[in-house]
């Protein structure tokens, strides 16, 4: 069978505030009539490892099996499939349009930079040397300079800042790129880390400290907002330590998120740069006094790897269970009994009844059976499943079931528009909280280092207060098998008096400790 | 002063039916109030040479000064900037929606192709060889194999096709990415050719030949389409030349732009391209009878060159003149005494009218003379400048002036909304029209060599029977200084017993001649 994926262009802009879950809107899906389980039609369900018995082949299996993805002909590349693209495309849009809100124009650099701009930042090409990927040859011929392929931009948007700018009238100047970019690392897998990716960076010039200090805050509020209220993910936020930081950056903030065997996701990192790249390469302006002044910098981004994110935060052992704002199709009509007359027609204009309201949705016409149907769209993770068949028809009446609570429900096809558009959003609000309260039971509060041990490897994030030192990072990461400090909550209350989880020394904060991807 | 760029991402997808500039649209702008000329002010035009002076210069100031692009540190690359980036993404919307409607799906296909690939297609590699960058190192480390940044995705995506196809059922297969390709050429020119560039490679698969010649076409007439409707381009179609066609394909059909200078452009290839890729891919299905066989593959392309082809199709001495349906601002507000009470009120009154109609509307409120920015908006290429001042107010009046014309109207201000439609669609129609009637003038239809070589130094395509030999087309190439064949119209009348244009054998086609880029 062959279907369309629907990509919204449409995405309306939400509010950037914080939104806290619609309780209401929960309440009145949940009134209308009582839901029966969905009877599972188990030989249908394809071959998924369980999630609790192999996390990392669950992973594995629900990424393959329903081709987000697929692995590359060279190790460590990936294929991003049209279902896995569309999603990638609608997180785009979405967070494209809060980028262009936030005054980000898009703009695309030159992916091969100059071997020497990388090495003009020390931090910067310590932290990036080993990954690069290095053209040396154009045919036959040697190229004079060696060129690397973009691990990120800074180096290359500098140069052209450092040409472009001229007066403190042009700032703030905030650019943002969608595009590939390759980290050749040791260790991949599909999404969450792989030697090319694609994402967006987006980097801004500032006047002062304050503004660029203020602006990588932004950015990071700005991604909290997107990652929650698009893809029903929960994330914690904070700063990174002195290890943890990007290589060049003053201060580097996280976007962490926690997956379902309680390890820690990196989906984002906002950075304030100060004048270390400004210095390097040259960015300067002339202020209002007309003194020449080095400006200060700032860089956000993040990437497919929120494909990662997704699957691992809502996903269960059925499959995918997809966010409705992002999901590639959020209705999926399922006609039984095709073949008798009327069926398909019902299915028909129910399709696009909702198609007219801008949802997405698909009609699978193929001919396999119901119960085949169901799985497949299950294991996709499509939201909202619409069944129709010549009973319903004749009763005015169709079955409504719910991806992320398996529940479903008999609706009037008069009452199709209302009850799709609130049961799409009770979706997307109960994931949200579903995610949340996992959260919340798997983060643990400790004193002691054995503490922190066992709750880690209970499946735990834990908070602790900490002593902020990097051989004291360093030594837990060892002694714990890669126990690795997250970030450092700015609503933690750290007690007065409290000496360091692992050191004892005077404990100068609260960070999470966590393993992660 | 900062203007943000706006992109349509609403922009509603036309009839893909060639339609014929709206004749009515045209007369009824016409004939409100009679016109006068817009006043020039001569001292503000930035240094852009005159075009009939130089062309090339002409070119060349006109894509830096309007800041679509500078060009990047290593030699041929560029950096498309925020004005020039917002053109794209206009492009890209609308050209994406019509792929989707003809079935294409996203997806996204690794960069880096392994050496061997490329080496399964012997043409192929033959033809793209010269211009491959060359990945060996990571790190310190030499790599296995040696690996090529894409110049395009045939074998790539052959690769995985041959992997994923399975049955008959699943075709025809439809696969579209928007990415970065590189191909390094001697001669670059920002646009036209850059080591880098960005595009869409669109690839199809399909059990037989029919099918699959009938979609080489399909996407021809999808991207003539697209580029009359959209870009106000009146390309020329047609097949290639076995000498013009591309590396590995069995058909190249071509899409040409006239520029001012009477060269070509070409601004898009579809190609039909047999079995071979699948016999070197092993891009095989079973078929209704479950017997094995090769499929038949197609791909199509065009990229970042289309923003070249409409800055040397409309552009003049003044700067760009951007066609409406993909100008980045349709319509710059420009407030006359804006210190003056009321003034900016008016022009954010008539700025929210627009931008609720979904135009891409901006105010000018920077500190510049209205003369200055006169000329700045009329560089940048805006269809539509609206003025607004004490006195315009006083009368409830403003003046409405439009860039490809160079004409201005005063308007009522409740007429605003009825009246931008109109120009705006009048602006798209009149711009198509103006570039097809200076095409029309110059192909000259030819029967001798002499004839040739006169009409084409005169700055014209010239369209002559020939007889679709290679030599003679080499030939023609040496003796003329690097006039080659085009593309051979479909709507061709080859007289009866002509002959070659320069060789005198019996003619077999009917091919239009031109300098290219």
């Amino acid at each position: 069978m062959k279907t369309t994926i629907i990509v919204d262009k449409k995405n309306t802009t939400k509010t950037e505030k914080n939104t806290k879950p619609a309780k209401n809107a929960i309440k009145k899906v949940a009134n209308t009539k009582a839901t029966k389980p969905v009877i599972a039609d188990k030989k249908y369900v394809a071959n998924i490892t369980a999630l609790l018995k192999n996390f990392p082949q669950w992973y594995t299996d629900i990424v393959l099996k329903t081709e987000l993805c697929d692995y590359g002909p060279v190790k460590g590349t990936m294929v991003i499939r049209p279902y896995g693209f569309a999603l990638w495309e609608n997180i785009k849009n979405a967070l494209d349009k809060s980028l262009k809100a936030h005054e980000y124009q898009n703009a695309y650099f030159p992916m091969l930079i100059p071997s020497s701009f990388i090495e003009k930042e020390k931090e910067h090409v310590a932290g990036f040397a080993p990954e690069l990927a290095t053209v040396t040859h154009v045919g036959a011929e040697a190229l004079p300079e060696k060129l690397y392929i973009r691990p990120t931009s800074e180096t290359m948007i500098g140069n052209m800042l450092a040409k472009w700018l001229q007066s403190y009238k042009e700032l703030p100047m905030k650019l943002n790129q969608w595009c590939n970019a390759v980290r050749w690392e040791k260790t991949t897998r599909p999404f969450l880390r792989t030697s090319e990716f694609l994402w967006h960076e987006a980097h801004a010039v500032f006047a002062d400290a304050k503004s660029a200090k203020k602006n990588a805050l932004d950015d990071l509020y700005l991604y909290e907002n997107f990652m929650r209220n698009y893809l029903a993910l929960p994330v914690l936020i904070g700063q990174k330590s002195e290890k943890e930081k990007f290589a060049g950056a003053e201060i580097t903030y996280g976007v962490e998120a926690m997956m379902k065997d309680g390890k820690s996701l990196q989906v984002g990192t906002s950075h304030y740069l100060g004048q270390n790249f400004s210095k390097s390469f040259n960015i300067k302006f002339q202020d209002d006094q007309k003194l020449s002044r080095y400006a200060y910098t700032t860089s956000v981004g993040t990437s497919t790897r929120l494909i990662g994110a997704i699957v691992m935060t809502h996903g269960d052992d059925r499959g995918l269970v997809l966010p409705p704002r992002v999901a590639p199709i959020q209705v999926i009509i399922v006609p039984v009994a095709q073949h008798k007359p009327g069926v398909l027609n019902v299915a028909e204009n129910i399709k696009r009844t909702l198609t007219n309201l801008h949802y997405r949705v698909a009609i699978d016409d193929s001919d396999n059976t119901p119960g085949w149907k169901f799985n497949q769209w299950e294991m996709k993770g499509v939201p909202v499943r619409i069944e129709v068949g010549p009973r319903d028809i004749e009763n005015n009446e169709c079955q409504i079931s719910r991806r992320d609570t398996l529940t479903k429900t008999t609706i009037k096809l008069n009452q199709i528009e209302r009850y799709v558009a609130d049961l799409l959003e009770n979706i997307q609000q109960t994931m949200l909280v579903t995610a949340m309260q996992n959260r919340d039971k798997h983060i643990k509060r400790v004193k002691t280092f054995p503490e922190l041990k066992k709750a880690i490897n209970a499946g735990n994030f834990v908070l602790a207060p900490w002593c902020n030192c990097t051989e004291c990072e360093e030594a837990i990461k060892t002694e714990t098998n890669g126990v690795s400090t997250r970030v450092m909550p700015f609503d933690s209350a750290l007690e007065k008096n409290s000496v360091c989880v692992h050191c004892g020394k005077p404990a100068k904060v609260e960070i999470i400790f966590a393993k992660a991807y």
